[in-house]
């Protein structure tokens, strides 16, 4: 008889913020020893799940308890069950030691959510334990953490082509073109001519020109927009 | 301790086919004995996984071994993993007798797909175990497989609203202005005027009118058309 899967579930939650500059990723410290000694690396925020909580339950909870984040909109967006993905030895020596049980195989459920990265919510992180990592700079994750990150970003990019306020969401009330345009490159993933851009905010009537400009800045002070959700709604 | 939830991993197959006027979903046969003696009922193609198989392996297994139907595009879309779900004893009786193991929870990986159900794909069911349902006569299924099905037609409607083609992969090469409302009308969920369907269609360039009529019909014949796909890429 073929064996059935001895499996754990987990919940790993994927939270992208804008901080107006850069995206970037919420990740845990993960510290342990393996074969070459002591290392020190990160993951995903993410945890095994209770037998009395249901999926979205587990994620907010495990959220809140690895980094002090909450009230963000955790969406599912996929599940990762291949059997490699606690290939490493590593990942499950100090997987075993975390949750004080023998694991075979984790099937873990992925979520997302992507928020405005400002100051409440950096108040909220729990520094000793999580930190906010350029989506660019993120090294060697623990499991498949890297690959679950890519997916994550290629759902909110879908998200974005439905509805583009999402964008909107992400930056400050008075934002200048070239902080949209930047928000706009990261989550395509590709960089978007100048010009061109510039016309296409001129064909957004949502995004309305504002009289005040930078203060206190080298280069030529640019233009604040703001973004207009009624004229959005109506104009779709 | 709080305890960990003993979980099993199971994935769900919806498959949607168009039969030129029926949406219909394949559905697999159950019976057995509650306290009401027995019955027959109908339930999604799903089992657990093997501890060998990846969760996209699991599905086309599953799916070929219930019901015969191989080589379609599964796509993952959702898990469902409330506690909930395995609510009704009946389930539970019949699944630990088909699975000759005490099943606590079980967390599915639910995929979709969707085809064309023409007489080839129709040859490939085996009639014994499996048969297509239209959407619309669906009674009360097995665990939450009628909320599943739900789900997978939100799944379907987003995948169309992104890709249009989809719609015309589902029907005959030559096809009517009505079964093109009819498919539309299913995938939206609503009502579409006549005439304003067919001013929408005389839009699309991609869907070229031919010279051929419907032939033996009571009904005045109407007009078949073809969709053409190098139109449709280079024009959106």
């Amino acid at each position: 008889m073929v064996r059935l899967a001895n499996n754990h579930i987990s919940i790993d939650c994927v939270v992208l913020g804008f901080d107006g500059s850069n995206l970037r990723v919420l990740l845990v410290k993960r510290s342990g020893k393996d074969e070459n000694g002591e290392y020190n690396d990160m993951k995903l925020p993410g945890s095994l799940i209770y037998q009395d909580e249901d999926l979205d339950e587990a994620a907010m909870r495990v959220l809140h308890e690895l980094t002090g984040v909450k009230d963000v909109p955790l969406q599912q967006f996929k599940t990762f069950g291949s059997k490699d993905r606690t290939r490493n030895l590593r990942d499950i020596v100090w997987l075993e030691r975390a949750q004080q049980a023998h694991v075979e195989r984790i099937v873990t459920v992925a979520y997302f959510a992507i928020v405005k990265l400002d100051a409440a919510m950096q108040r909220l992180v729990n520094r000793e334990s999580a930190e906010w990592v350029p989506v660019g700079e993120v090294g060697t994750l623990a499991f498949d953490h890297n690959l679950i990150i890519a997916e994550a970003l290629k759902s909110v990019r879908r998200e974005v082509e439905n509805n583009r306020s999402i964008l909107f969401d992400l930056l400050p009330k008075k934002f200048t073109a070239s902080q949209l345009r930047t928000l706009a490159e990261i989550i395509h993933g590709k960089e978007l001519d100048v010009r061109n851009f510039h016309k296409k905010i001129s064909q957004m009537p949502y995004v309305v020109p504002l009289e005040e400009r930078q203060k206190g800045v080298a280069h030529r002070a640019a233009r604040y927009f703001k973004f207009d959700r009624k004229i959005y709604n109506t104009s779709r």
